[in-house]
């Protein structure tokens, strides 16, 4: 099972690929597709396409996620960020790769075991549980934690709330082995 | 000169085809693209890429044009508008048609003569101006107001107020034409 997670941006878009086998997480590639800054926003969105497109075709992902649709509280930027989403959802639709959603706090629950988690201590999650030498960049480390959510949780739609309290109550084994390694370590610490 | 407006749109998206041959307007075609209301927002987007690509392979449009982009006040409404209008410019940016942007009261002051104009004379506008026989349908009504726009004025970017103040003081023969003719019948009387 190969999962494709991405963070859509018309300036910045973030792709992490994760295999699965059996229990077992691999990281097989991450990058972030920056089209050029001065080029129009058609020609941005014509650069994401193509490069998602040769994503596609070099990793063959069984599923991929994104974010729930972010609930920008400005509708220009919120607007804006609809335009990347929707060329995303266009290329994996025309790929038949089925894609799920997962909200943030989902994701930050599953990586680090609390939903409100700071994004360093998510990517400090993602360096552990792939086993990374680096920190990958910060766009394609959130999509790299949304293609270990999708494999680790899969499509599920329950209300967060109680999957919340429910799953705080047991994490995966892989979330807690790796929460308790990088405790030790004291990569959590502030 | 083959101008293409478009009003896109998740559950409906309207476009017009408007042909000029010298100073004479012509109507060429026009429709609503509808994807299927219970389908998922992917195959939405799918649906339109794969209709909008067959209106720009049957009518090959030398431009087209949407509206700027909407300041919505709902930024859930803005993001879900943004999904459409970034996959209508990717397959136009893919067509290699140049693409313009219209603010709506340039819009509306370029059918009407006033930038305030309700919706309903700018569709009688474009009914006139087209000589059409029945009132289009309001998506598609839209689009041809773009297209119209789009062949009269150009891809003028000059600010809106300077170029109200201006085009308020000498409309395009057409458009006084039009005007005239729809005021003698009335069409124009709330």
């Amino acid at each position: 099972m190969i999962a494709l997670g991405i963070d859509p941006g018309t300036r910045a878009l973030g792709w992490g690929v994760v295999a699965q086998s059996g229990n077992r997480l691999r990281h097989v590639a991450h990058g972030v597709i920056r089209p050029g800054g001065k080029d129009s926003l058609s020609a941005r969105l014509a650069h994401i396409a193509e490069a998602l497109e040769g994503v596609l075709e070099r990793h063959r992902p069984s599923l991929a996620s994104v974010e729930t649709l972010f609930f920008h509280k400005d509708p220009q930027a919120a607007a804006k960020l609809g335009h990347a989403r929707g060329v995303v959802l266009l290329c994996l639709e025309r790929a038949s790769i089925p894609l799920h959603e997962h909200a943030p706090a989902r994701v930050k629950l599953t990586l680090t075991g609390h939903g409100q988690a700071e994004k360093r201590q998510v990517g400090m999650m993602v360096r552990a549980v792939l086993g990374l030498e680096e920190l990958p960049p910060a766009d394609a480390s959130d999509a790299l934690a949304l293609a270990i959510t999708e494999l680790r949780l899969g499509p599920r739609t329950t209300a967060l709330g109680a999957a919340q309290s429910s799953r705080r109550r047991s994490l995966p084994p892989h979330v807690q082995d790796a929460i308790d390694r990088a405790r030790a370590r004291g990569a959590t610490a502030r």
